[in-house]
């Protein structure tokens, strides 16, 4: 393929597409499963997608936005968005099946507006905050929630009084309605409490340009949505809209990451005397639900079913962890069809490493296996831009430990060794475009090393990690970012990467081909809409 | 290596060793010819310089800086460098041998303000703007210099003056003296003319920051900067200060690109008169001078020599290009120890890109070969960050026609065949990291792909590519950046891409061997220095 000895044009021709041919022959979408359902209707729709894909990029993306300077495909999201949503690619998108979610924190789910409204329905919920607001100290004053039991009820009227002591809680509702003019009343609460829940276009990438100053914000907004997520009437309603909206982006099964502490949910009372195993039951009753709700409206297929990702923060002594380890094993047992694996959580930069709890993580395996249990690592690993740093150096922990997927996996790229294995183990990796670029690993789409993995013939699934603090619910803005940044990447790319999020789903076998069987149906309809409806 | 079968911690360890060990295999520091060159001292001085790397990272980096809202170490060069210049390993580096410099073009390899200077020694330099100048139209009014013929001398006084005519010449001194207090008199004609030839940070990362557009003022900085190096008095000067300044950062030998147009030198009387081979005669005559100078000093081993890529601009029609083939082969054969190539310059998203000229190029290498000349392609490609655009297409042509080396490859990493062609058959990436930077292919160093080009033992050596525009004269800048954003690499890294540099440079067997050696001698030296000195 590299010869240079080409003596005719049309020779130099021939040569040069089977050399590019050969350098994209280990992409996914030619894999022979994959050729084997591509049809010339996908073929068509291909093109099509292809072709308003280059007419966007020069029409949509190259008009004046007064207050979007640098418009283009792939671009920063939080600023592009207004752009992303006019597209007609965009639209298509929303329409296609995505199978799996395989990488999100449940914590960050579900539109912020959403699960703001529902606290309202709850005069036992609280507000508080560490010092009294002024209209200076609001961004850098972010509110914490709490279901308060009656004995700790309030009547404190407001938040920004010189006399709110600080840190005691003011019911909900009085902080709202006397939220002082100066900083916009009620509404500019309203604003507030969103404005805490998420992430915006100055501060990602104005005053915390940084993936340590991103990662102060983005931990923050965990702080304010804890508290009122994590309260068993609202944590019934918070997984039902998850899983609706999940449903109504065209994605038939989820697998959330959700994060276990000692306590960690409160009861209707505002006791916090809810038990993890309490917190599974609520998640099962309302995956059946849901399901429930979806064959009386004929939609069965359509929903596939959810599974969690235990997790816990890495931050803990490995004595600690070992608490949750016992805790998980006993939640795998009671619920071995929900419990799909076992992950570490939280900034890789800054908290502990793999190789830190190495030796406890060696004894799980051999006690889960001891057991007949089926408990595999999940692990976040590589979710960093550092060559050689710890989160880096997570990889090789991730990879020797078994992982089953890899969370992130942003540096994999720069390890030859390490995409083979992936690619002939069939390690996935949960790659999250949007979460990537937001937290400042990648200044835009075109940056993301995601090309290199694809020619590689890593398995990948898009994944949305935590779309309501980015504004990116469902999947369709992150295939998006992927589509609209790659002359490559076609429609028959993003439908091997959709089948990939069933093939290396924890789904049981069967349930898996029950789900492929759907997506493929699913996927035909979607190619036919395109050829049918976006072909002018 | 990937067996997760480890039966105690021990054996974890051991394992873990061995897999990053040979994850990292590849990489060209441990080929056996540079570990055998590898001394313990050279081991100390690698640990002393880690050492000073983690502590500055925590210090210098650290600091508040005013009009530094986030410092970190591989940040935006152009805000950076005030830090960068602070630390003591830029201090060390700068000490560094640098082997050669094989990617730089010509025109943007001296430091601005020494060139702006030169231009005042001749009274026939002039100066014009495409429109009167005013305090508001000053940074998108570059001026044009030009040395003119007696008969088209002026004695015009005043660019900004109302009366001024757009676009004729008027004396550079009367231009300046007559500079408009409000704009800030001379001096203040002295900051548009070099700002008019370098790119400042708040273009970069302000009102410029897209490629696109970083890519207009870049250009715009040779419009510039044209008209005041090709005349053949500054011509020369210009030469000798390239040659000087490259020597006194540490380099043995350069290899710029130099941009041929029909006539594009004028000469002392200002007429376009001077020819290609007057160029080279004069580039010749430098060169020789600058050696008589290092030997008279007794430095004659810290210059080797230089040679030219003959470049012509990717813009120009297939017959047009045979012209310029014809132009390089006479060249070639009155100057065979100065052409080492030849290449096709400008940027690759908006220009022709190298299939257009297929034919042409599959041509001409016959005709070379015919004629027994030795004029490898040294091609630009893959100078994007696009993924299957022409320009990351680029890099299968200059793959398939021979290419010695590849000028940038910054999209090289997506393609894992390629990648595995340029290591094995010895093709090498000109990787030129602040340059990448500054014209946004990249926001910051640790987000470069250098080290997936490194980890899958492609050949690089660092290049500055047109260090007058970005204010990085030589080559301990790029060092610097290189060193600063990896945990993996270090001064043995740093050793082996200086040595890649002069190993795939296009010098003579035997020059190469007497560059090696020198370069041997000197890196022994800096080691001394770097274990004598800088340890403690």
């Amino acid at each position: 393929m590299t010869s240079t000895k080409a003596t005719s044009f049309q020779e130099y021709q021939a040569q040069r597409e089977a050399f590019i041919k050969d350098d994209r022959s280990l992409r996914r979408e030619f894999l022979p499963a994959n050729l084997n359902l591509r049809t010339s209707k996908e073929a068509e729709a291909d093109r099509i997608v292809r072709e308003i894909r280059a007419l966007e990029e020069k029409t949509i993306w190259r008009e004046d936005y007064t207050d979007i300077p640098h418009p283009f495909p792939g671009m920063e999201f939080l600023t592009g968005k207004r752009i992303i949503e006019k597209t007609r690619l965009f639209k298509i998108l929303s329409k296609m099946p995505k199978g799996g979610l395989l990488h999100a924190h449940l914590d960050a789910t579900v539109d912020t507006e959403y699960l703001y409204r529902l606290a309202f329905k709850y005069p036992i919920m609280h507000i508080r905050v560490i010092a009294p607001l002024s209209a200076s100290t609001l961004v850098t004053n972010p509110p914490e929630f709490r279901a308060l039991p009656k004995a700790e009820r309030t009547n404190g009227t407001s938040l920004a009084h010189a006399a709110y002591e600080a840190g005691s809680w003011v019911p909900l509702t009085n902080a709202r309605e006397s939220f002082p003019k100066e900083m916009g009343g009620p509404e500019g609460f309203d604003k507030w409490v969103i404005g805490s829940l998420t992430i915006n276009p100055s501060e990602a990438y104005g005053t915390h340009n940084t993936v340590e100053k991103i990662w102060q914000k983005f931990r923050s907004t965990f702080f304010t949505a804890t508290g009122l997520i994590r309260f068993t009437p609202i944590f019934a309603e918070y997984i039902k809209e998850f899983l609706r909206s999940s449903i109504a982006d065209g994605i038939l099964y989820v697998e959330p990451r959700v994060n276990f502490w000692y306590k960690n949910l409160y009861g209707e009372n505002g006791e916090e005397n809810v038990q993890h195993r309490d917190l599974l039951q609520i998640f099962d009753r309302i995956v059946k639900e849901v399901k429930e709700e979806m064959a009386q409206a004929g939609r069965a297929g359509e929903f596939i079913g959810a599974k969690i990702i235990y997790s816990t923060v890495r931050l803990i002594t490995p004595e600690e962890l070992e608490w949750y380890f016992a805790d998980c094993i006993t939640l795998k047992k009671e619920f071995p069809h929900l419990i799909a694996g076992f992950d570490l959580v939280g900034p890789e930069n800054d908290l502990k490493p793999l190789i830190y709890y190495a030796k406890e993580l060696l004894a799980f395996q051999e006690r889960v296996k001891a057991e007949g249990l089926d408990i595999p690592f999940i692990f976040h690993a590589g979710e960093t831009f550092g060559d050689g740093t710890e989160a880096d150096t997570n990889l090789y922990d991730a990879i020797l430990l078994g992982t089953k997927r890899i969370g992130h996996g942003f540096s994999l790229f720069k390890h030859p060794k390490l995409m083979k294995i992936c690619r002939e183990k069939g390690i996935l990796l949960e790659v999250c475009p949007i979460s990537n670029e937001v937290l400042r690993l990648t200044s835009s789409m075109p940056m993301h090393p995601l090309p290199a993995l694809i020619n590689n013939g890593v398995p990948v699934a898009l994944c949305s990690d935590d779309p309501s603090v980015f504004g990116s619910m469902g999947l369709t803005y992150d295939y998006f970012q992927v589509l609209a940044a790659s002359e490559v990447t076609g429609l028959s790319t993003l439908g091997a990467l959709a089948r990939d999020s069933i093939e290396f789903s924890s789904l049981e076998r069967e349930e898996k081909a029950r789900a492929l069987e759907v997506f493929e149906k699913k996927w035909d309809e979607f190619v036919n809409y395109v050829v049918e409806y976006e072909n002018q």
